[in-house]
């Protein structure tokens, strides 16, 4: 084996730099290029090539740019804004033509089955109001038919609506599931149709609609199928939180916490000091006890938890750097949601980690006593769980060396470093691993019933 | 409508860009950038923050860069040749971690069922002889079942296999069918998993092994549902090409006379003078009548057709930009190949398309009376059929309609100016593609029994 490459080195070969540019529209490779006044433009593309005895390589490197739109806004679903019609568009001469245009706008919607009980009605006013042509598909949307059968329905009513895949994005209206499962449909369509997403739950509000993630269930295994192709536009409206349980709440306050311990000691301590009142007015701006406060607060953490999500998002959009301070908190507990399934959220199940993690940070000297507790008392805060029966020693054992497997060789474990830092490490000790989990237990294994003081 | 959007301009908005730089393993977003010691590196990628009354707007900016081989080789299944287990790799660390691991491959491979029947035994003889755990998938790959259910089967047993995604790609060796299903498997395979192409017939040899799109076929319609992913690696090896029907040479050869006629005047000649050898040797460097000359004009053929397409797919692999000189012969073809299926082959409704184009552009000027001569007649050197009785007026002015929907409102026609030139046209108007049409029913209906004159 490996003869043809050992003789590789030996051979006379022959390398050469390819740019590719365009003239009168067609493009053309050049070496050594001077540019001349025929050519329009250099492509970022570029192709090596590489002859010898063995034949010819040619490697080609090819850019593309993801652009997509991030918009937090109000009274989404109120006739006189048009964000949800046009908001995706970027090009101000598109915009214009659209606008000028009297034929009336087509859009197909997805709506999680749930949602479209207490939000149909509106939905289908406000797409009236806007002379929209339009089919709303109402569909269950649960861990249980994330499937690639439920895409392959929305595929075909897609279909069916004879969509233009360039001018009529698909909207999906709905949690994270709903989210990932149209992001796909759309993915798939003709190659790449435009989506859009309007998180109607917390978690997916800050997690879901942020990334580029789309996916469905495979072979008993969560998102085993998927994409990474970010929607046109994620929408998002905080008006859709006061239709959410206040377990829902919790949940979600579990990803934005993510980010606090990670990247951000303000995010932080306004969830340790408000925690309480983000549950009770579930980040709406009416009139509650809280006053304005509640207002300032609700847009001031979810704007950082977004901001910092997208920074740790943008650059590694396909996850080619596998070091990844967004994964705090879901090592351990993918193994925790599916082993108790249905008995804990997602976010319920990453708190739990979060909680071990922290125990974990401090044995290694990483996290003072005082960090440590303030932590928990936040997580508690946030009436999240911070500790499980079943999440055990060897449950923590064996996600790891799936984790080794899968990443790399690595473990690559983000761990808080003091308040809203963190670095990623590849050697904590089993012994470190084994007196965390021993002292997590002692002193949280009781206190594991959550209060909320306010 | 637009009410919001019109008051945008009104209120106050404040806009930044942010970069974004990595501290210690963290990206923070910053404005007004000054590089600092402690920054390990700024992303390519970046984010704008639009913050208006109407609430906020980040745009993300995200480059993703694909990179991948095609390797034209040969004796692929030579167990001597590692390039079908190595190949793809352009880490030299992980190659030597490979070459220095005791550990055996594991490759999971999808044949083509034809394929198979030829190449199975040799091919199993080659993972053996290079110790591969392996398993081989031999699936009927025809457009009848270019469908998501045998994507789904493959994955299924890409599953039970326990593939890694990082190490272990997915191996597709087949025509353009068995490329396209298993292109598309691998890459929604845990959001993209990497895949090998190797290309058995002429067509999907010069054509789908060198771009970056897959897809299935949905709803009665080719290549519905698809991604834009690039293999790691396409091998190419001329020696399949042995056991492929000479009307199949013709149909690849079709695709090759394309990029003649759209970019190379040099491919033109090189086809127009050996069209007949290329069907009597079947690009093998054997023995043959025609001595060494067939090796060369066989591998400069292929060389240039590969090159020429690269050099258009490079650029613009997700088709962002339109105006594509590959879709030249792919206005009318598709409706052609679907209406008269399966009497057709694709590369042979592509040449009628052609050969009805060509008639177009002599009679808007751009190419003279002995021009369009010598390609009408390289077509029929090449044993293609240069006229179709199903191929109407109504046809070409219905798909015509058709591609105006489908690309931004323009027509978007290559058409040759000269031997081995093209540019775009928006503005061919009616009357000269009836002329055309009239002119090349007249000259070629009687015509279209091809001969070979070698």
């Amino acid at each position: 084996m490996g003869k043809v490459h050992q003789e590789d080195s030996n051979v006379k070969e022959k390398n050469s730099e390819l740019s590719l540019v365009r003239v009168k529209g067609t493009w053309k490779s050049k070496t050594g290029l001077k540019i001349k006044d025929a050519v329009d433009c250099v492509s970022a593309a570029k192709i090596y090539e590489s002859i010898s005895e063995q034949g010819t390589t040619w490697t080609v490197v090819s850019p593309i740019t993801f652009t997509y739109k991030v918009t937090e806004t109000h009274s989404l679903l109120d006739p006189s804004n048009d964000t949800l019609l046009l908001g995706h568009i970027t090009d101000p001469q598109q915009m214009e033509d659209i606008k000028r245009s009297n034929k009336p706008m087509r859009r197909f919607v997805v709506v999680d089955q749930e949602v479209y009980k207490i939000y149909g009605p509106k939905l289908t006013e406000y797409l009236e109001a806007n002379d929209v042509v339009y089919k709303v598909l109402a569909l269950p949307t649960t861990e249980e038919n994330k499937s690639m059968e439920t895409a392959l329905k929305i595929l075909e009513e897609v279909n069916n609506f004879s969509l233009d895949r360039r001018t009529e994005p698909v909207i999906a209206i709905g949690g994270g599931v709903c989210l990932d499962i149209v992001g796909l449909a759309a993915s798939l369509y003709r190659r790449r149709t435009p989506y859009i997403r309007v998180p109607t739950t917390l978690l997916s509000y800050i997690d879901a609609s942020v990334g580029a993630k789309t996916g469905v269930n495979f072979a008993n295994c969560k998102n085993k199928l998927g994409a990474y192709i970010p929607p046109a536009a994620a929408f998002l409206d905080l008006s859709f939180m006061q239709s959410v349980p206040r377990r829902h709440i919790s949940n979600g306050l579990a990803e934005m916490l993510k980010m606090a311990l990670m990247k951000h000691k303000g995010l932080f301590e306004l969830l340790e000091e408000h925690g309480c009142m983000l549950l009770d007015t579930k980040f709406q701006t009416g009139n509650n006890v809280y006053g304005h406060n509640s207002v300032k607060v609700a847009s001031q953490t979810t704007r950082i938890a977004i901001l910092t999500m997208l920074e740790e998002l943008a650059p590694n959009l396909w996850e080619d750097d596998l070091n990844r301070l967004v994964d705090f908190g879901h090592l351990i507990s993918p193994a925790l949601e599916m082993k108790v399934l249905p008995s804990l959220l997602h976010g319920e199940a990453v708190n739990i980690d979060m909680s071990y993690m922290t125990y974990v940070s401090h044995e290694s000297g990483l996290l003072t006593e005082e960090e440590k507790q303030r932590i928990i008392s936040c997580m508690v805060g946030l009436e999240l769980p911070v500790w499980h029966e079943e999440f055990t020693m060897e449950l923590v054992q064996k996600s790891l060396q799936d984790r080794l497997k899968h990443s790399g060789g690595l473990v690559r474990m983000p761990l808080p470093v003091g308040l809203g830092q963190a670095e990623i490490f590849n050697n904590i000790s089993y012994d470190i691993l084994q007196k965390a989990f021993i002292k997590w237990c002692e002193e949280l294994s009781v206190s594991s019933d959550s209060t909320c003081d306010a």
